[in-house]
């Protein structure tokens, strides 16, 4: 059977229809849960509130930015607009809008959702851990449905009206700001209160976590909100959109036009891993009794083989898919099974090496961090051997096919390990769902078995993350492998148009020092770009720690409880915005300052060593950084479950210590390293016939 | 003026004698000095002693170790003996075992020298700054004359004997195992011993540092001189012979021949630098009141001018020598001073970096170590700039002048780096010398005086420690570099001589997804490795507090400090020796076999890749905890000088987790990675023919 076109068109856009439907259906379900504590009500609607600040400083700021992003763009790309036609620039300028456009309103989503679930997860809490998952799984669903869908929509209207696959760089670079913002920025928010909340609250004035007295307290909350639920969706949202553009871009020069059997093969893939996904959802389930892990990781599984079902069923049925390709792409997804397997046996607190984490605490901090460093630095193996067991597979897999088919089999192979992203992104706001209802019913008051089903719920979200966690890190990886592609494929289409086509790139030596000159700058930019962040999480804590202080001794009566009294809340979500943006801003900047600088200096050789640098740098600290966090944060609640001592214990102390230090290795730089790859990748692809025409080497 | 080849081998012997005289007459100056107080002498016989049972006990490991590996390089390199007259085979294999024998003997004699020159610092400390700075600095020039001259006169003598530089290969491998078991067997005994003497005896028996009834306190003594003396010489040998090896392969491929003028220039280099490491150690002085940091920092960058004018003459004076490849050299050498600077800046207490840590302290341990990893990667950011900086520049000045010229040029970019390597040898030995001095002064009972000029001397070996060792890194990552141009020079010989010159390389392409297998891959190794090394520190640890257990338990009257009862310091020494070779070979071997692997799996171009791949992430690694070791030493000392609330404060208590944290990243892993990346770059280089004629794709 042969697609055409408009059948395309027709399948994804109801692909999406089906995930915009259910979406709502699963809205309207948790909208009709209970939802009738008052307490919660009135500490849910504070986080709300405290979640709206956030967001609408950052869409501002972000607007602004966008803003002077879009004219650059209008004014030098794809070329300078007196180069050119000024049509292409602004479709260009435009679809960077979208993309931006199209990622916040994913995150906005997100938020409203999270805000409808958390407070009736809690309450169902009180009726046993069914119903109670149910809520939590359903709300994450609909940000996992919500995101692929845009996603899928955002592509196809991109190229329905600009009829040219590289203005998806101008839409995925707009996706990429955003999540650098969302998670970044995000990131730092959710930290600073954190850490804050912590260390003023429960170190220096001797209240307990989460007291109202606490001006801190909500920042805290919120920060679990835009940090996990909004900076994680447009994470992925991200990875997704750069994933898809980067196998469209390469499917479009073998093809030699738009919308040829290669790109058809992507966004039908794209399509049935939506469909997949949406199957996965309707049928997760948990019994009475069940265990919420395995309910999230049955799903996972289940989804993964219906995806690889019904893409067996497209390459059967349609001409011109390829079952080398379609290999390429199970290799893929079955890589993903098998990393997020090794990092939750470094990570999950039933495997042995979180226990060996809380036992070395017993000798002091300093050997939790030695041993959380050590087990960190370990975990990177698995990952990085299946990312490079993938795109070898990929590459031999589709060599024989042709020329370019090499790097578009590894982009199909990210495009796999992406199909189930649906499920992925349920699964992952699944977590601070749960996190929020846990609080939420420790603070309404709901009762012990209420608060321990909560907890049960929330261990599952830490388990289930910490996978999905490496999931995505990997896919990134083997995604930004298939940016470089595509920086090549715009490089070689750009001085093909320039009659420069005697100068076409075959690749980039190592051995030439002016690739290598990029590789090793390159490799330094991730190490720096989170050693920015994580200075601003302490920076900006500081300042907020100096209100916290200011409140309990300026606000009378705070300090002993007195009936009527609350802290200003609001003061303490505005400085941890404000600074959060503040400390992004350079790590940002430095990041694409640097793509410039080494462009200008090596040209387009120096770029694509720059590239592969910060590529593996990224992969190796962003995996280090996510896992030891994750190591830590569970071996901290292993030992508060009454292991080597228990609460209290020193050993207890020292993990404390291990999960402050993890708390920004895994909720902001790690995570962020990410974005940071692609916002470089997509800058040197934009930015490439600057680099043609001018460096100095 | 031609240079023939006899005069290059007079020169360079002259050299080498000149050295060695200059070394003896040293050592008989500093045997001169006053050395009378028993309790000083009894103590240094006990230090003595273990230092040379660890040395006992870790060359007759090595012995069998080189004599299993000896016997494989003669059955299979540099082809299998069968296939060869064995000649070849058999003069490998003792170019090999020569190797282990010039870096053996260089590291004996350092712990040799240190042992002399200890004691008599102390001594001297009583009389001022002057005299006990002198004997430090003349014990550790030792060092450095003896490990320079031993390596020009090894790579003399191969070349001399073999007439086939390829043989150098051997040689060089040879110095690596010996450097891998000298350094990171070294940094493990070191650090066990350093971490149990404070647990189990400050810590947990509440007994003063250096209090002699802990078991341990001796071993940690000897791990000053075994890891610090012995291991940094045996590295810096290697790197040193590495570098050469490197650059001579490249220069006999140019040439055509061995001794052409390229290689003329190298070894004529290397004397010169030698040379200039003798003015430079002849010429050092200190006022009666002066600066030891000035003294050493002054010698260093005098040895430097003085390289660079002999290097200068040399090129005017001498046919063939070239003013471009003089350049390349001078680039490398002022890089690695610059690159010292930066490695102060982050490290040094009177800069700010320090002084932050040391301040975020007051917030608890958590941001001693957020703050400390945040500096400790951004101070990778400006070696590794260096670096990139060397590697083009050389590559610009020496591409010009023909084929293979670019690479050679970098590899005379690192000699140039490494050229005053005997100076800074000197400077690093200085380290351990006074830092035991200043242990002997106060357990001699030296009075405050001498206690306080000990301090003085040692403050400053701790700044310029941190600045050599930045340099020996960087210098490293330069070399590694010549490295992987050897391996494929050595490649292109073997296709050659099996007659398929058609096959040849050209490099090593990223976008070639073999190439890129190998990248990833060999990117995790560094992590990896440096994982097992600390942990073997820890697994070491626990041993050895056992035994310290069992002897205040066993030991009637030891606890009470009963005259004549003594610990039994030779058991701990015994355990930590066989514990850091146990640890050791784990992280050894994995380093070996997966470089095996890797090549099997993807043959010469994977492993163009994996080498890549982790010199990347291996320089990124070392440089990373070097500094954020040096920074929280030194963060500590700072604190302990009265700043931020002293000793005792609540801010020393989390800069001595710092310190301890960073303990094993400076002294163990860090500075061990470079010698893992050596013998990794050298391991592909000997089974290149392997994986040309067997990989599975």
């Amino acid at each position: 059977m042969q697609l055409g076109t408009t059948a395309v068109y027709v399948i994804s856009l109801m692909t999406v229809l089906l995930a915009l439907v259910y979406a709502i259906y699963l809205v309207v379900w948790v909208k009709k849960q209970k939802n009738e504590n008052k307490t919660i009500e009135r500490i849910a609607g504070l986080i709300r509130d405290g979640a709206n600040t956030f967001m609408r400083k950052e869409y501002a700021i972000l607007a602004a930015f966008a803003g002077v992003v879009a004219v650059l763009i209008f004014l030098f790309l794809p070329k300078p607009v007196w180069q050119e036609s000024m049509d292409k620039n602004l479709t260009m300028a435009i679809s960077y809008i979208a993309g931006t456009i199209f990622s916040a309103i994913a995150g906005k989503i997100g938020i409203m959702v999270a805000a409808l679930a958390n407070a009736r997860c809690a309450e169902a809490a009180t009726h046993g851990i069914k119903p109670s998952f149910l809520i939590g799984f359903r709300g994450g669903a609909v940000m996992g449905l919500m995101v692929v869908g845009s996603c899928l929509l955002g592509v196809m209207g991109v190229l329905y009206f600009t009829n040219d696959a590289s203005m998806l760089l101008g839409f995925s670079f707009g996706a990429s700001s955003l999540a650098l913002f969302a998670k970044a920025g995000g990131g730092i928010f959710t930290k600073t209160a954190d850490v804050s909340a912590d260390l003023a609250g429960k170190v220096e004035l001797g209240i307990p976590e989460d007291d109202p007295r606490n001006p801190a307290v909500i920042a805290d909350n919120v920060g679990d909100n835009v940090g996990d639920v909004a900076g994680m969706g447009a994470d992925l949202f991200d990875s997704n959109i750069a994933s898809m553009t980067a196998a469209l871009v390469m499917a479009t020069s073998i093809d030699g036009k738009i919308l040829g059997v290669r790109s058809i093969m992507v966004i039908i893939y794209a399509a049935l891993g939506l469909l997949a996904s949406i199957i996965g959802i309707y049928t997760a389930k948990i019994g009475e009794h069940g265990s919420p892990t395995k309910a999230l990781n049955n799903s996972t599984y289940f989804t993964t083989g219906i995806f690889l079902v019904l893409t067996a069923i497209a390459t059967l049925l349609f001409e011109g898919f390829s079952w080398r390709i379609w290999a390429a792409s199970a290799v893929g997804l079955f890589v993903g099974v098998i990393i997020g397997l090794a990092t939750n046996y470094f990570t999950d607190d039933n495997a042995p090496i979180v226990k060996k984490v809380a036992h070395a605490s017993k000798s002091g901090p300093a050997f939790t961090i030695l041993s959380g460093v050590s087990y960190g630095f370990m975990s990177v193996l698995p990952a990085m051997v299946g990312i490079a067991i993938s795109a070898l597979a990929a590459y031999k897999l589709c060599d024989p096919m042709g020329p370019g088919y090499a790097m578009y089999g590894i982009s199909m192979s990210a495009v796999g390990m992406l199909s189930i992203v649906g499920m992925i992104i349920s699964n992952d706001a699944y977590g601070p769902i749960v996190d929020n209802a846990r609080g939420l019913a420790e603070m309404g008051g709901l009762g012990e078995e209420a608060i321990r089903v909560a907890d049960e719920l929330d261990s599952a979200g830490n388990t289930v993350k910490a996978v999905t966690k490496g999931f995505a890190i990997s896919a990134a990886g083997l995604t930004v492998i298939s940016l470089l592609g595509a920086f090549m494929s715009e490089v070689n289409t750009l001085l093909e148009e320039m009659g420069r086509a005697a100068e076409k790139l075959v690749g980039f030596d190592i051995m030439n020092p002016t690739v290598f000159f990029g590789i090793i700058i390159g490799a330094a930019i991730p190490a720096v770009f989170s050693a920015m962040l994580i200075l601003g999480v302490d920076k900006n804590a500081q300042r907020m720690i100096a209100e916290i202080h200011r409140q309990f001794k300026e606000i009378v009566g705070l300090a002993e409880g007195k009936p009527g009294v609350e802290p200003d809340y609001n003061r303490c979500i505005d400085i941890a915005t404000t600074g959060a943006l503040k400390e992004l801003i350079p790590a940002g900047l430095f990041a694409i300052v640097a793509t410039l600088v080494v462009g200008v200096i090596g040209g387009v050789n120096a770029i694509g060593g720059f590239l592969l640098g910060n590529i593996i740098s990224g992969i190796l600290l962003a995996l280090f950084m996510s896992n030891a966090g994750g190591l830590w944060d569970n071996g901290k609640k292993y030992i508060e479950a009454g292991n080597e001592g228990g609460k209290g214990s020193d050993a207890h102390k020292a993990a404390v210590i291990g999960d402050t230090v993890g708390d920004p290795f895994k909720d902001t730089a790690g995570p962020s390293i990410n974005t940071q790859i692609t916002v470089v990748s997509l800058v040197a692809s934009l930015v490439a016939s600057l680099f043609i025409n001018f460096h100095l080497f």
